[in-house]
């Protein structure tokens, strides 16, 4: 089957090397091949280059060939070096990058002595639990944000020839300097992670009864807590000026929290009232932040009715529940599953649009469920 | 439809007294009467006491009732105070109480002349997004934690009764002593929420630039940070002790992480081993913390085979999805929907048994499917 994207014109104009065939590199390589786009294919790792040629990524690069785009997919404390090269190998090529910092990548591009305006960073926020060639897919980037992050002295043709590769690939396109995008992606990725590991670290030294009680609150906040430990080191080394600052700032605030929270565990009297106003502020100031978070479709959060169905755990369950909200006519905006210790049923949160709750919980206990929220 | 613990005989014997016909008081009133069992309503609010009668959670408690068992389920700093009024008022009823803090409602117990061998606290770990009796719902502890909080000197009899409530009400009784009930949420429930909450409110000064490339880390990390102000300023002052010695030990790591980046910041020379080392180790830990919570049915996390699906933003695409999977043989172990920014489609990440994942691609492109990661 064609998808909507493979049908429609493709911009790209190949030859296109790909410099690293792992999860990013071998995927752009299977989503330029299905569109049609000649790819070469380059790694230091015979294997891997294997692989991805296998998998139908493109074919290997020869000392002959002459891309016209140059996509470097390297882990991020090489690629500007491996950038330069590439700068230094093909004097006519555009050449991009998809590390997920972007300033230290231009920083070694512009402290070598190449001609720098055919260079433009990018940055595909996509991503799979698993690494490596074999985990590709051509449509890894579909309906994901992908940032340019646009130099002084870039060349415009640069900028639209990357803009071009990343919505031939389903890609959202959004052009930013490589300072905003730091700053973006090190509040917005890099401190949730920090964080985020920091929560979970606590849970090493718990008791298997405390773990017991655990519930979708904690699941949800150390999800991204299983993360890659060596990608990680790279991608916190490289950003740590801005991720720094963020660090900082929640230091300082969970340090007054600290503070609050020390004075009304000493008191047996009437507990104070600033300290109790600073704890308020911190859990209102996040629902302020939270609620900022732009939900689907790029829009504010919208207020969905929620209501929580009881699954058994039975094969074909769910799809008997999503068959029977379907047919009852309504759309499911948003779901989540929850899990019980201990008991062999799960609960599924359906969320539908504002007004719709009572009248999807009648029509699901018509259909013999039970509602449990 | 009566559910399956409907269908089970019912050990609770009433009267059973509800004290607060808020969310909490309001669901156990409608478990136990629709079980049969005789349920006295009383709250300080007389329209949150109407929409409860009204709702058929149980009939208005009179003075001249006798209940023999009485659940408080009041806001947490008012708990321990009534706890002591009814005791006072039932000198031949078992007591127990919802709140989700147990150490500083039993304080206010023991510091009272009352007899404190029949109040045993209870902690059911359920809860919804919205709040008061008309959210209410008889199955909401289906499947859930219910610590039940035994104080030294508590009768036995006491903790029986309770615990065949809690079971009557579907709900999985786990008897803790109250300090480590307090100590263990203030770790896996206290902690995350005001981590959360911190992290959260790092957005309220973000650009909207930054907002738009927020993913789903993001959003998990923040989830809960759109909990109730008053509720949590209540829990918080009320279990300090034990969440500041968890805030103490995270801002400490915190600090340490801070030191390492500051110095990988500052230079431009090779990065300091000692620096990356410890970055590495906050990972690390974190993924070690993380692998330690709980999956489904209580086990440790299973590593699923995991498939993602697009899914186009029509009615019943979902409900198709999901027929697909069960007509294919597949029981889906857990899913997440994501969400695209400016985009008109969504993408389901369906868990299934590892070895499946392979088979379930083939099946689901076969039958007209996209899968993208």
């Amino acid at each position: 089957m064609m998808s909507a994207a493979e049908q429609t014109a493709t911009a790209t104009q190949g030859p296109v090397k790909i410099v690293g065939t792992g999860l990013l590199g071998t995927s752009i390589g299977l989503g330029l091949s299905m569109r049609g786009v000649e790819v070469l294919l380059s790694d230091v790792s015979p294997s891997s280059l294997s692989l991805a040629t296998h998998l139908g990524a493109g074919r290997p690069f020869e000392a002959t060939d002459k891309p016209k785009l140059v996509v470097v997919a390297a882990p991020p404390e090489i690629t500007g070096g491996i950038v330069v090269t590439e700068l230094d190998a093909h004097p006519e090529a555009i050449i991009t990058d998809v590390a997920s910092v972007k300033v230290a990548v231009r920083n070694s591009v512009e402290n070598s002595n190449v001609d720098a305006t055919r260079y433009v960073g990018s940055h595909p926020l996509a991503g799979r639990e698993r690494n490596g060639p074999t985990a590709a897919v051509g449509d890894l980037f579909v309906g994901r944000p992908w940032v340019i992050a646009v130099g002084e002295g870039t060349a415009p043709r640069a900028v639209l020839m990357v803009r071009d590769m990343v919505v031939d690939l389903g890609g959202i396109p959004m052009t930013l300097k490589p300072t905003e995008h730091d700053q973006a992606v090190a509040l917005i990725s890099h401190l949730p992670q920090v964080i985020s590991s920091l929560v979970a670290a606590r849970l090493v030294s718990a008791s298997h009864t405390s773990l017991e009680l655990a519930g979708q609150g904690l699941r949800d906040v150390t999800r991204i807590a299983a993360s890659d430990p060596s990608l990680w080191v790279q991608i916190l080394a490289l950003n740590a000026p801005y991720v720094v600052e963020y660090l900082r700032d929640l230091h300082r605030d969970l340090g007054s929290t600290i503070d609050a929270m020390d004075s009304l565990a000493l008191t047996n009297e009437l507990p104070e009232p600033a300290a109790l106003l600073q704890i308020a502020s911190v859990i209102e100031r996040g629902n302020d932040g939270q609620a900022l978070i732009p939900g689907k479709h790029g829009s504010r959060p919208t207020e969905y009715d929620e209501k929580v169905v009881l699954i058994p755990d039975r094969v074909g369950q769910l799809g008997r529940l999503f068959e029977d909200v379907g047919e009852a006519g309504f759309n499911i905006e948003d779901l989540e599953l929850e899990h019980s210790p201990r008991h062999p049923t799960g609960m599924a949160r359906i969320s539908v649009l504002p007004g719709c709750g009572e009248e999807l919980e009648r029509a699901l206990i018509e259909r013999g469920w039970t509602i449990v929220g």
